[in-house]
């Protein structure tokens, strides 16, 4: 896929002619915003509302979103419009006073976590709250190695901007970051599973040897920016065991694969039976209300806690717990997680049923409603096509579908609809999509 | 003032005697969020509801918010409730698509700044914006050097709390840090714009002795944790000049002193008629919406734009932002940057006065309705009283009157009304004061 920098799917200007309101819509945006923003897509798409699995531009045309994960509940829930109006018209204050609602927040989340997971704390987006988690376990070890996939995204804070090599080879990876091979099971045999183990054992080891003492492991339950790499389940228990072994703390950034999206589980980290030390939410959590955090077990954060505290001007205050309440009441309600399991199985199976007709896609994994499908030049090399990817994204776009790509090689199309996201959806989705690869592929 | 792990003013458990539902939910938080969470004051407040300059407890008492200076239109001002609901319900997604909103805003924001301020960015709280304003200074000079007052704050991310002395001894400045006396106008003479200077100078100096290459110098428009320095307007000049020819950038912090705080400008570095080459803002942006920002030189960001690229999934989303814009409409229909100097002169006249009734205000200073009042043992000595200022801040709470502290003595109160602050709240809060010095001081 074409990439801008390291940004997969990104607009670069000149390559495609635009209507004239849209260039001039981006010529005021890099006057006005400068050069750090990028926007999707060859031909850039102007939104102007959203409702459900929809998006719709100026001219009332609707858009199938197979890509936003923030809106996990889908866009614009009147239940989280209104608690967040509500509550934004009664008190907006912070954690310096008292509050009913961010321990009735905390409370049921921390009951969807493992028992010894005891504390919640509240940021506004995952980076803080990676950038929080790594202050945290770096305080509780005395360590400062990190350990991360070799395509991972964490955030773009300065420090999480350093242990987040997706963001490309302009953005320094820190001198105490180890990078390990994403767990590639597309291409990785039965021995997947210790292999990873063996990769993270061995950049503690080598951390160790520079003189740099370990202090944790970081991946997200879906490795969704290293191209979705789902299982099988389980597969992680080694690698974790070796964080552990090498005196590390072991954090779960739930901040994609969290909130039900892998299907099997509120929480992606527990499809694979593992035990985090600490685990960090964001994206989904209030449905486009910034709000984030950071679940930790008591005795990780206890001299932290005493001695550093921690404030956030706006993290957990009540407008943000009430919105992401409402979001927990949608997904418990609905039972999201067994539609996202469900309908997540049925997209998978119908565009495996494709592979026989357009053998490029190597393969289709993924949980839930997190899906990779890559695409190849030839399937018994194996090798990535990122032209094809490209090519895919932008046609799907035509055909007023929104997905995007990701992976090291650029070449894995990234879909990740909403979690309402209903089987009639999925048919339009495939449809568009098997109209799109007769058009690319004949 | 009682400090907390450095914190001013915070609520230490088990000192006071409290109510068994206050106890009770101070306990729930604590096993809740755990060690980290602090809360203000001797017996804590349990807050339900807030509207303009009044937050109201369980039982209806309504106290004056002369504190917090995030709401600062006033509590639940109904044209931002309106202009959040309205638009999270009609579209919320992230800065890859195209949307009218943030340019609008955008190009209004930078009419405020001096021209050679051309691109705003998108954050969502003041430290990310610190945060990424580093980045970009650390890429523009190619150096790491940071100077800032020795008792600052400017965030919490792991990269901004290495430069934020005021989080306290436990948390480590950074290598790359160097900190100056705060610009102290009480003890200071004539002299100090030049010592400020100087000092200035040194520190950069003694990086570079270090091998380290100056990066930046930041501090916010009122030295607001420092213990509120406004003046002599123009001050800064001489250490603007000095940054700039170790060849560093000049950050200014208007996180707390922006948005017309200062009264005398929209922006606190205007009060000092100098030349900033990043801007950073947070806070009152979106009366408690999170939404913060970077204001930037074109040609500092020009490489690392282009380069490094920024993302942020909520920041600058169409909900941000027009709550931002509402926040403005109100700030310039109202003209509140003139309302918060009227009233601000007005209070510290009147606190002026209570000077010779009461010798232990040893200094009344501030810009708009950014008020600093500084309590000392003895008018000659300048000796800092920490005890009195806790007392005079948990009187005024007993008296339903919100204030707090600061300062590295932590003997300095900190005022900072909401900018809708009229003469009459002006004059409750002055008549709290008044018997809360009689009762704590005769």
């Amino acid at each position: 896929m074409k990439t801008d920098s390291g940004m997969v799917n990104a607009f670069v200007e000149g390559e495609t002619e635009l209507d004239a309101t849209t260039a001039d819509m981006i010529r005021r945006r890099s006057e006005l915003l400068g050069p750090a923003y990028r926007l999707f897509y060859e031909r850039p798409l102007h939104l102007v509302r959203g409702e459900g699995v929809w998006l719709y531009d100026p001219e009332g045309e609707a858009y199938l979103d197979a890509y936003n994960n923030v809106t996990s509940i889908g866009h614009c829930r009147p239940e989280v419009v209104d608690a967040i109006a509500d509550q934004a018209a009664t008190l907006a204050t912070n954690t310096r006073y008292i509050h009913e609602a961010i321990l009735e927040y905390a409370e049921r989340l921390l009951a969807t976590m493992p028992d010894e997971i005891g504390h919640m704390m509240f940021t506004c987006t995952g980076s803080d709250a990676n950038d929080l988690a790594v202050r945290i376990a770096q305080s509780y070890t005395g360590g400062t190695g990190i350990v991360v996939t070799e395509t991972a995204y964490h955030g773009i804070t300065q420090s999480v901007s350093e242990f987040s090599p997706s963001l490309g080879e302009n953005v320094d990876l820190g001198p105490h970051v180890r990078t390990v091979p994403a767990p590639d099971s597309y291409r990785m045999g039965d021995g997947m599973a210790q292999g990873f183990g063996d990769a993270v054992a061995a950049a503690f080891a080598d951390l160790k040897r520079h003189g740099i003492k370990p202090a944790l492991f970081i991946c997200d339950g879906i490795f969704a920016s290293d191209g979705v790499f789902d299982g099988p389940a389980g597969f992680l228990a080694q690698a974790v065991a070796a964080t552990h072994a090498a005196g590390a703390l072991y954090i779960a950034d739930e901040v994609q694969s969290g909130f039900g999206r892998t299907g099997d589980a509120m929480w992606g980290f527990q499809r694979h039976d593992v035990r985090p030390d600490i685990v960090t939410m964001g994206k989904p959590m209030g449905n486009g209300y910034p709000v984030a955090g950071v679940a930790v077990r008591p005795d990780v954060i206890e001299e932290f806690g005493r001695k550093a505290r921690y404030f956030n001007t706006f993290g957990g205050n009540a407008v943000a717990v009430r919105a992401a309440a409402a979001v927990l009441d949608v997904i418990q309600k609905e039972d999201l997680v067994e539609n996202a399991r469900k309908v997540g199985i049925y997209m998978r199976e119908r565009m495996r049923g494709l592979q026989t007709e357009f053998p490029r896609i190597g393969d289709v994994r993924g949980a839930g409603l997190f899906i990779g499908v890559e695409m190849v030049a030839d399937l018994e090399t194996k090798t990535p096509d990122a032209a094809l990817a490209t090519a895919i994204v932008n046609g799907l776009r035509e055909e007023k579908v929104l997905i995007s790509g990701c992976a090291k090689a650029a070449n894995v199309l990234k879909i990740r609809p909403p979690l309402v996201f209903t089987r009639d959806n999925a048919d339009h989705f495939l449809a568009a999509l098997e109209r799109v690869l007769e058009r690319t592929l004949k």
